[in-house]
């Protein structure tokens, strides 16, 4: 049997939008704050997608200092995607994942269960109708981010008649992009992102039943 | 070996407020649309509880007629289903499951992996704190629904000594309560609420990037 040609597990690409990340956070944190939380989910992403025995290489708008190899493209995400896809060449045997790095809430056993699942395309999907994360084993596969991206890659299965597997899993679904997200991150964070939440002072409040986030 | 107490699945109650339900949904849908839309997700549930190979009884605050039993109790949410498990009396090998009626995204694969999780306690997140699952082995667990749910049923089970098992679903995490988790029913619903919505004119918008709903 001839080695695998990723001994180290699958390649994982993380997208990462290095300059003005998280604008919808904007009325709780300051563009510098922004950076910080944006830079403590990746780190998070990194971790679980390391701690499951996969390889992230993340691909930046810009230099990035993390613990991971960092390519940079200044382009909009759908054609950096696809390119860095391109280059990377998928295979039925040697599949290339793309994850969000906004994933706070990714865990080694999340991402373990996304590596798992099996075809030529593995999507989650994001609340919204986003894709938070791809597992592309089919060589032509191409990202559109626009819009309902879910919809668009199930279109982009079917044109290649490839079959998508979709992973069941809130924690890979929950993309944090709105204040309302920040209270799953206090909840079931794990990282350095509830850490740096409870450190610029953000916490639960409890309102007639509803919760929401107070910032002190 | 000894027959199983319950040999058609696990019992599975289902708690549904028959009479004014979805009141967050009033911008969208009348008083009665808002009950005919509850009652398709609550057929929704039952299917997915029964394809898994499980017992439904619904839990309801007045008389319904479903495809199942059911128990009417008029008061609040927590000391309607607290005495209906102590009536239950869930046991280590004999457990008791509290499905929300809203979860219209479950199906068979969700809740089969609901039932499949061990431990004295197994709970099922929803988003923004609640508790949209639980399956109770340990005779002395309650509930107690209000506010970040999640929370306090963790401190319940940590006050019995009891673990915790997180299932990691998006499907039963996702209870449908606003307007922008009638996008998520759109996307990725497979029954009777996602074709409610439908023939009632509901249909995704894409706007600026964003998945909303609009209503024809």
């Amino acid at each position: 049997m001839a080695a695998p040609a990723h001994p180290f597990g699958m390649r994982v690409l993380v997208p990462f939008a290095a300059e003005r990340p998280k604008t919808r956070l904007d009325g709780l944190f300051d563009a510098a704050e922004r950076r910080a939380f944006a830079r403590a989910m990746l780190d998070d992403v990194l971790a679980a997608v390391r701690a499951a025995g996969h390889e992230p290489t993340v691909l930046a708008t810009a230099p990035v200092e993390v613990d991971a190899p960092v390519e940079v493209d200044e382009r909009a995400l759908s054609p950096a995607v696809n390119d860095a896809l391109a280059d990377a060449g998928p295979a039925a045997d040697d599949p290339v994942a793309v994850v969000m790095a906004d994933l706070a809430l990714a865990t080694p056993a999340a991402v373990g269960r996304l590596a798992a699942a099996q075809g030529p395309v593995v999507a989650v999907p994001g609340r919204g109708g986003g894709t938070n994360a791809l597992v592309v084993r089919h060589p032509s596969f191409r990202v559109d981010y626009h819009g309902a991206s879910f919809l668009d890659h199930r279109r982009v299965a079917a044109a290649l008649d490839a079959d998508v597997t979709v992973v069941d899993s809130y924690r890979l679904s929950t993309d944090v992009d709105e204040p309302a997200d920040l209270v799953e991150v206090l909840l079931h964070g794990e990282g350095r992102a509830a850490d740096w939440l409870a450190d610029a002072g953000v916490e639960l409040a409890v309102d007639e039943g509803r919760v929401t986030v107070d910032r002190e």
